[in-house]
């Protein structure tokens, strides 16, 4: 069978390295990692299947980490993991959305088999693929092991990107440079708003001559005339008018690393005020891109953001910027550092940030932005199409 | 603003006292709905919004349900929804992913205001969208209240569509069905695997003429060759070889309602073995479309299904069949009945069915598939392409 590895052996030995370190550091035995990201950086593992329970279990005591999931899905974990047949496991169908049976039933049994019965288990409390009931379960089959909250624990180390995920980075981002480029090319009065969506996804995962994409983690935000002040709105059957405003989030994603770029694209002749405020925006993000170095922190360059926003008057509540890495649905940021007042990460060579500083007004949502990665003086932009306004 | 609605406002009260009536019957005063198709249900919300804490709450005292979401999500609320301003209630942008602000407890304010700090409440323990953490912040912030698992509450309910669900379903499979005829078009040898995943998100959402179609819950599963075994594998950017096999589940997706339709197409000439296997895998599935009726368990259904097979040798372990309808990533399946061994759940008109008997052996595999609503004598096909094995 062969292997799809998109990594040498010992980028993921030094992964597991750098977790089993700080799992040691906070005293914990086992890592169970609930996360699909998590299991993909420390595995390899890539399937569609996180939808049923499935853990990557990371243990001190034991070399490779345990991938435990759907029998059906045991293939997949062979042909993109590199883990040792042993370490693959698999629970039947009969758990598959059962009333009576609990998959997590199954993963306390490899715990205990890892002599786990008495651990300190790090679980990630706040992920998507860890719901409330699998906590209990978990916690009622182990009742004398002690479970600690270590959300974010892989996290905060996959914010710093290795030398080869930039380079697949980079791929990603020229997947979101093609896509939005057949954007701006399709966008017309007439042009029906789910036809504009058809051709994101096709270019997304079509790509290039010399490589394709991945699904995204989500799909475009494709926000139209009423809605564009709407950020996360679905697209609609409507043609569009003669004169109205698209704000559109795309994504390219390249072995599920995924990079994003948004644009404001103007059908019709966008009002006097609407240009400026788009040079308003461009501007604030070419401060707060300026603001960028090894050793300033998130903080730091949202403050050179607001106060650029300032000098003309505009204040923006949400946050400026997300870390972009592996990603799996239903989210590409990562939930560690975020570029907003107060968060003090210091930034350094290899996290790449989506800076998205979009305005969103009372009647009116401009979104222009850049996904960049941290370099050793400043900042390489991941996309290059042009900051501006689209005008079509 | 022009309001979003896909259905009559009595469709949603007659939704809305349906699970009031159950809530009552179970004793619940307050139900906290994590899960995004539970919330479109009873709202009609939909954006792409539910990757940061989201809640709709219904209280037995209170005459509309409640939306509870990140302050940017508020405008698609008031699109999307027929909930009164009253009833749109937004959290701040300081509590998205931060480590110090939970949105639950955001959330236990409103369950205060309506009275619910002894109340028994209802919460999803086994959605996608109630993490660990959030049940432990909720229980924390709500100490006198009683927490009881209804998940699967609403589920239930939304089990049997209305005659308006089914014709938006109708429009579902039509956009399944040009999405499978677009891939049959375009797979051949030398084309690139993520070709003809671009080809299939194309059509999915670009549809018809008549009608586009939203995004789906899932990306299809394009297994080729070797990852043929593989029922959710990813795809690559490798061109089809001269001879192989592509199995194929897609889905079209309109209004958020899901139909699903899998296929097998071989490049090439299928060995004489391999098309035997998809002429049992026919005859098995048809055995099992007309074991379907009003009256009849899904329990039943499966059995002659398993007849039908175990007539050629062949046992099939996981379940062959689920049920669709409203959907959000990361699945599309809704997780209450399965069409499995021992399930006893009665068949009623209205109910949507994936019939899915996919063969995955040992090294060959085979997915011939069909989407049906239960009709009053029987079942009608929510899709019109053939159940064949396509070849090329």
């Amino acid at each position: 069978m062969r292997k799809e590895l998109h990594f040498e052996l010992s980028e993921f030995h030094n992964r597991l390295a750098a977790v089993k370190k700080e799992m040691a550091r906070r005293g914990i035995d086992i890592l169970l990692l609930s996360e699909p990201p998590n299991q993909n950086y420390l595995t390899g593992y890539n399937a569609y299947s996180f939808y049923t329970p499935q853990m990557v279990i990371v243990a001190q005591d034991h070399d490779e980490p345990i991938w435990v999931g759907r029998f059906m899905d045991r293939v997949s974990a062979s042909m993109t993991t590199y883990l040792a047949e042993d370490n693959i496991r698999a629970y039947p169908d009969t758990y598959v959305q059962s009333a009576t049976l609990s998959a997590y039933y199954f993963m306390a049994e490899i715990v205990k088999e890892l002599g786990g019965e008495n651990a300190r288990i790090g679980v990630e409390m706040g992920g998507y693929y860890y719901p409330a009931r699998g906590h209990v379960d978990l916690t009622r089959a182990l009742p004398d092991a002690e479970f600690v909250d270590a959300d974010l624990l892989v996290g905060w180390i996959r914010l710093v990107k290795s030398p080869a995920e930039v380079a697949i980075m980079r791929q990603a981002g020229k997947l979101a440079d093609v896509a939005m480029k057949r954007v701006v090319d399709t966008v017309e009065a007439g042009v029906r708003e789910c036809d504009i969506a058809a051709a994101i996804y096709h270019q997304q995962v079509s790509g290039t001559a010399e490589f394709g994409g991945d699904y995204p983690c989500c799909p475009p935000d494709l926000c139209i005339g009423e809605r564009s002040i709407a950020p996360h709105a679905a697209w609609t059957d409507d043609r569009l008018p003669e004169s109205t405003v698209v704000n559109l989030e795309l994504s390219g994603c390249r072995h599920r690393y995924q990079v994003n770029l948004a644009r404001t694209i103007v059908v019709g002749k966008p009002s006097p005020s609407f240009q400026d405020l788009s040079e308003i925006a461009i501007e604030a993000l070419s401060v707060g891109l300026e603001a960028v170095r090894p050793g300033r922190t998130c903080s730091e360059v949202e403050s050179d953001f607001r106060q650029a926003l300032a000098r003309h008057g505009i204040k923006k509540e949400s946050r400026i910027g997300y870390p972009t890495g592996i990603g799996f649905p239903p989210a590409s940021g990562e939930r560690t550092a975020s570029i907003r007042n107060g968060d003090e990460t210091v930034l350094r060579p290899g996290m790449v940030f989506h800076m998205m500083p979009g305005l969103w007004l009372d009647n009116v949502g401009i979104t222009i932005t850049q996904s960049f990665v941290v370099s050793d003086t400043g900042y390489e932009p991941l996309t290059t199409t042009p900051r501006k306004l689209f005008v079509k």
